[in-house]
């Protein structure tokens, strides 16, 4: 597995990556919007901030699809950087692993089949009331992780929700965990102190001191989280009584652990996250300095390396551009392991060649 | 397999049997309504024409939460005879078969997780426009189908819809299928003759006659069907390319089969019906006469027997009560597939007692 890179708490991820090797998984995408997103300067996962309520069901229909249909092309950043899914996709069709989209609170729907958790549309951050009904959809997810569970040897959870990482911050701050400067951003250019502005303005809207939901997880996202994380959270406390649950994300990922982490400690050894180099290596974020104050799961990350490749498009990835999304890093992972190490980094830059070539552009960069 | 009954086509059978025993299966449990239901006379799924609203996602809640949510206690017939979700229950619980709900047009919404397909309730057939969206949802299930039989060994469909053998008569008849008084029914005394005045004034009204929809299962869907159809048939010819598909029900399974085998007859091969001997021993309803005509699928039929039963409310399947309905049979044969026999008729009946015990009366018959 020389392209699973092993990248904290090294022994338990040899342990999670031994447990899944060969064996059959299933890929779910919690998929959802939140206004947050829409915040000028905060999220590259769309063309412009208006259209990012199109970009996660656009996402799965990729997955599903092959294409999209609700929206022309496939997401781009305003740089005309493709979306992450276009590798997710890529390594689900090399392994063939299942998908299966989550409706985690969507505005826009996507024309496919999709889990539905009755859960809502996101608001801004700002006014302290991000989230609806947290607790109904993490009890529904959590069957349906229940549920899940007992179809497929090992579970990789993905999500698609624009503006994710500031409201990542938002749970993680009002969690007490010292999260401020260390998420991650789907730019290269990481707006820290936009995002810390934002989420403060949360919580002072609600006069809530960071910390002081530190036992109170689901308030915690009710206030400044997103309608992503209590299906991703149930989903994978229902799921890892019983089997491995790879969380597949960067940064996210830590606020979705502390929610897990402070509703259900006992399900964690069950429990890796899954990312990418493009993560693991980011100088303007430290997802180990974020998890390892909360729980000490592994983190693996799929050794991506797109430098080599003959597209301006994917070579922005190696300059910070996206970095992580739809489950880019775990769904490589399981692509990996499921074939035991046939496919390989380069195998999966082919692929995701042949599919850009496909779907966003021919013309290979100078 | 001594409670498995080979009810038609006995080789076929036996073969599908084999392929089926000790594997891990997923019960899929398709759930809609249709006004046609809300015909005085027409259905006993409920206590009166209007609650039949209620029963399918009652049902489902039964199945997942061990409780309805939805409505108080579980729901009964106009005497007072309890669900047939009540022995799905139990089928599923002693041999731990996990169930996911599919929403295939329900005008009330379960609290537990569902797949969503994006169908909505239907018609009365009298207005000859019975279904909506037919060929989206059709496709979209058979996406859903396709995910699925990438995840378990095989698939049990059921259904839970009021009204469904009504709907079943309009698309057999549609399809030039010789099924007049043999559709079965979940009263004892079943009203061939409303079913039938029902069905042909929904074609007189858009001018079909009998037969003139035979290449055209869509359209008769549409017509004279109910939204379960598209849902159901779309999950059997997405997950029969692959996997063996047990369609669990009564007679409208032959409706379901009418459209599977008009779409793609080459799938059949991995298809069965599984039902129970409450149909196969009516007298007033002809499941092998309707099959015969369409395919020459296998019905398999669980052997259950409550004439021992200390409760009158079960004792009245005996009486032809109900016979059929959310996969009981489909669902009891699985059990004792998987259980490699471990579980009989016997078992089942304690477990259903068990359990009726608890949700519904504690007081034994004379």
């Amino acid at each position: 597995m020389q392209d699973i890179i092993l990248a904290h708490n090294e022994a338990k991820g040899e342990n999670f990556l031994k447990r899944i090797i060969g064996k059959k998984p299933l890929f779910a995408c919690t998929l959802g919007t939140t206004e947050t997103a829409k915040i000028s300067g905060i999220s590259a996962a769309g063309a412009n901030p208006e259209i990012t309520d199109f970009t996660p069901p656009a996402d799965i229909e990729l997955l599903l699809l092959g294409k999209c249909k609700c929206i022309k092309g496939v997401p781009v950043t305003p740089d005309g950087i493709p979306t992450p899914a276009l590798i997710t996709m890529s390594a689900l069709k090399l392994a063939s692993i299942p998908a299966l989209p989550v409706n985690a609170g969507l505005r826009i729907l996507p024309h496919v089949p999709y889990l539905e958790l009755g859960g809502k549309p996101g608001r801004d951050i700002r006014t302290g009331k991000a989230v609806q009904n947290v607790l109904e959809v993490l009890q529904r997810a959590k069957l349906a992780g229940q549920i899940l569970s007992q179809t497929v040897d090992y579970l990789v959870i993905g999500e698609s929700i624009p503006g994710g990482t500031t409201t990542a911050l938002g749970v993680l701050l009002a969690m007490g965990v010292n999260a401020g400067g260390k998420v991650s951003s789907s730019m290269p250019g990481n707006p820290h102190t936009l995002k810390m502005r934002t989420v403060e303005e949360g919580l002072k809207k609600l006069r809530i001191k960071p910390g002081e939901l530190k036992e109170k997880p689901l308030d915690a996202v009710s206030c400044v989280g997103d309608p992503m994380m209590p299906a991703f959270a149930g989903l994978v406390l229902g799921a890892a009584e019983r089997i491995p649950v790879l969380m597949a994300g960067g940064t996210q990922m830590s606020a979705v652990l502390a929610v897990v982490s402070a509703v259900n400690r006992a399900v964690l050894g069950n429990v890796a996250i899954g990312t990418t180099r493009w993560i693991i290596s980011d100088k303007t974020s430290d997802l180990r300095g974020i998890v390892s104050q909360i729980a000490d799961v592994p983190i693996l990350a799929a050794n991506l390396n797109f430098s080599a490749s003959q597209y301006a498009g994917l070579q922005a990835y190696e300059a910070g551009v996206v970095k992580e999304g739809v489950g880019v890093g775990g769904s490589t992972i399981a692509a990996i392991a499921k074939t035991k190490g046939k496919i390989t980094a380069e195998v999966m830059l082919k692929e995701v060649e042949a599919n850009y070539m496909q779907l966003v552009s021919t013309k290979p960069s100078q």
